[in-house]
């Protein structure tokens, strides 16, 4: 069975400018890898008719038998995705007056939310959004735009099936498991073989040092030669992505043995879950709360990120400020005196503190020197001390973080949260 | 003049699997949109070599002068960007011993970092990145790989220049700046005609209603037709982006002009300044506190995500649980049972209550539902109250915010920004 190529192609202005971030491709990407494809790649353009058809072509002469575009289904005028692959498929566009119907009551819904709205504006954008190639299935908006599957029209060119979704990713992500159910794409999911994926996550290792560990288990392990493995870094953390068909699932199994035998404190989760999924579930019928400095309330705003949080999330203070150390947290005016507000001492007191303040069982806190102002000899730029209590003692270990402001943030933040899924199970911390 | 046109490679298994989200693309997009050229894409690739190849070949097909790439010059064997761009360049690889060195020195900083290290995978790291295409001008290395501009080496020969960044974006933004300097990239800029920007940013209206309005005022300004205009919804906002030639600039005055006075109170930035600049701004020689429920912090975080912001922010009280909302905030009991979490009585204490207890002069307050469970037909999910107090008074306003929970929660940091900046300047809230 040869590999069946599809690619993704976003569209949009905003998003090759910058003003928005994409994150339709990579997911589009992953999901195809899921299902068997090899992905050829990402290709983002801008709005113009002529590029948005050369992408197409390209991923053709590529040989991809999908393409799924992202984008450019919007009610204006440069919005011309649609427009582009009707051209590609060599289908005219004609109004589909159902969906028009359809898109028309999701527009009135929406409008109720806008103090001014204008009638005339929204009728116009109606009708565009309503224009289809000929011949494509389409499939039911879940915002105003709908979906399409469009087909080459000439028969006997090869040529990719074309899968036209919205830009907005609550959008998008069920209009493209709707297509796979359409015959086109049945048609093709025959013809590939889906790879499983299996997720190992690393915290407190540089990743050359897992690649040398990765390269020399290899040769111990029967069936490595089918693991595809790929390793990043993010968030402070590092994940090891292990695909494999289902023949090689021993080989991707011991790798995973293997690793966790090598580095039993630093793989944190074997299974894919997520540092947060292990958190919410650590904290199942706990009480925990936050204290925070240089990260301004991101350790509260990720532990409630997760819908159901409220079970076991009691709140945070933020002590930006001394004063509020002193006054919300109970933190002594001796010990910032002596130590500094970045020290262990203080740490330990603004997570014992928060934990009495809000009546929380367990207690996090982060105080540090996020920069790019503030560093010293002593305390440079990236040092901050992550405390914690569990009811009966305070413990703190100090980190010195790279990057910028934003990373050192997002770092300590993931660090705060390693150290509350250790209180939570009453293991020792990680760092 | 005609255009010249620019194309940017981002490799990287991680970026297209999505395990790592790309802003370097987009961001030398928009560099590159500002220095005159015409973007032709961006494309993502995973790191085959044959795949970097062909993005490399596309680009030239396309007749681009200029390729940027972004990653892939990691230690490990799967990165392959250099190799793939001197077979393109046709120029054979070579050590830098030179480089080699200041690479070496750069890792044994990095590795004080770690506890466990491994010196021969840093050796072996090390020698890899100092591999470079002949004749290629190098580009002293930010972490520890170096950025490369490389010109074909077959001379006659129409081809893009090629300048090669790492992807850690702290590294390739500096890298990118340097490029510029040299003289492949100078000669290219003699070429080009840097177009200028100009956003206006919106917050209170809709997209399509913004766009209706620009179509109205078109004809009347002079010049129109040399602006190039993009709008973009982010974060809540919706940003209106003008790029036009120096010859252009009263047209884009002039659009500005009509905008302001037909949505004054929308429009509230006209010189490209975000929320958070202005915000930060008005609140020099004030001091501010945040009481949040369903945010959990992110208004907090959102403030102290600027250097400085020590200076007026006090803190943040996160009240989850309504128990925190009582005690830490003042907030009554019988007001909550009365109105529920979700009221003007509860966002307006909260506000009062956080200014008194963290001693600030102005506070803003966010409660709401951002689901997706606890939705009610009076209070579906994305209603959510924001509360101000000004030291004198206090306020709040409903909104009902489309979306997910974490765009409801994004939405509603973004509206409680604009409560606060209206506060500070003592003028009426948006909303």
């Amino acid at each position: 069975m040869s590999a069946v190529r599809a690619g993704v192609l976003v569209t949009g202005d905003e998003v090759l400018e910058g003003s928005t971030v994409d994150r339709n491709g990579p997911w589009l990407a992953q999901r195809l890898l899921d299902l068997g494809f090899e992905v050829a790649g990402i290709a983002i353009c801008g709005d113009r008719l002529e590029d948005i058809i050369s992408e197409l072509d390209y991923f053709a002469a590529r040989g991809c038998a999908l393409v799924v575009t992202s984008g450019g289904l919007g009610p204006t005028d440069d919005d011309r995705t649609v427009e582009a692959v009707a051209r590609f498929c060599q289908r005219p566009l004609s109004l589909d007056s159902d969906l028009e119907q359809k898109i028309a009551e999701r527009l009135r819904a929406a409008a109720k939310r806008w103090r001014r709205f204008d009638e005339t504006a929204l009728q116009r954008s109606n009708r565009k959004q309503a224009l289809v190639p000929q011949g494509a299935t389409t499939l039911d908006p879940v915002g105003t735009a709908p979906g399409l599957v469009v087909s080459v029209a000439e028969t006997g060119r090869s040529s990719p099936v074309v899968v036209v979704l919205p830009g907005p990713p609550r959008e998008l992500k069920p209009l493209f498991e709707r297509a796979l159910e359409t015959p086109p794409l049945r048609a093709l999911l025959t013809r590939t073989r889906p790879l499983s994926r299996r997720t190992l996550r690393f915290f407190g290792i540089p990743e050359s040092q897992l690649a040398a560990a990765v390269r020399e288990l290899a040769d111990a392990i029967d069936g490595y030669q089918q693991l595809r493995i790929g390793s990043y870094v993010h968030r402070g953390e590092l994940d090891l992505v292990i695909r494999y068909p289902t023949s090689a699932e021993g080989a991707a199994e011991a790798l995973a043995e293997a690793l966790a035998e090598r580095f039993p404190r630093q793989l944190f989760s074997r299974d894919g879950r997520t540092l947060d999924e292990l958190v919410a579930e650590a904290l199942a019928g706990r009480s925990v709360a936050t204290a925070e400095s240089c990260t301004g309330g991101l350790v509260g705003a990720r532990l409630t990120a997760r819908p159901g949080s409220s079970a076991y999330f009691r709140g945070a203070i933020v002590a930006y400020d001394n004063a509020v150390k002193v006054r919300e947290l109970g933190v002594s005016e001796a010990t910032l005196a002596a130590h500094g507000a970045v020290s262990q001492e203080v740490a330990e007191a603004m997570a014992q503190g928060v934990a009495r303040a809000l009546a929380a069982e367990l207690a996090v806190s982060v105080t540090g020197i996020a920069g790019p102002e503030g560093g010293t000899p002593e305390k440079p730029v990236g040092t901050v001390w992550i405390g914690g209590w569990d009811g009966a003692g305070a413990c703190a270990a100090r980190l010195w973080l790279p990057g910028d402001r934003a990373e050192v943030r997002e770092r300590a933040t993931t660090a705060a949260l390693h150290l509350l899924l250790a209180l939570a199970r009453g293991e020792e911390p990680p760092f």
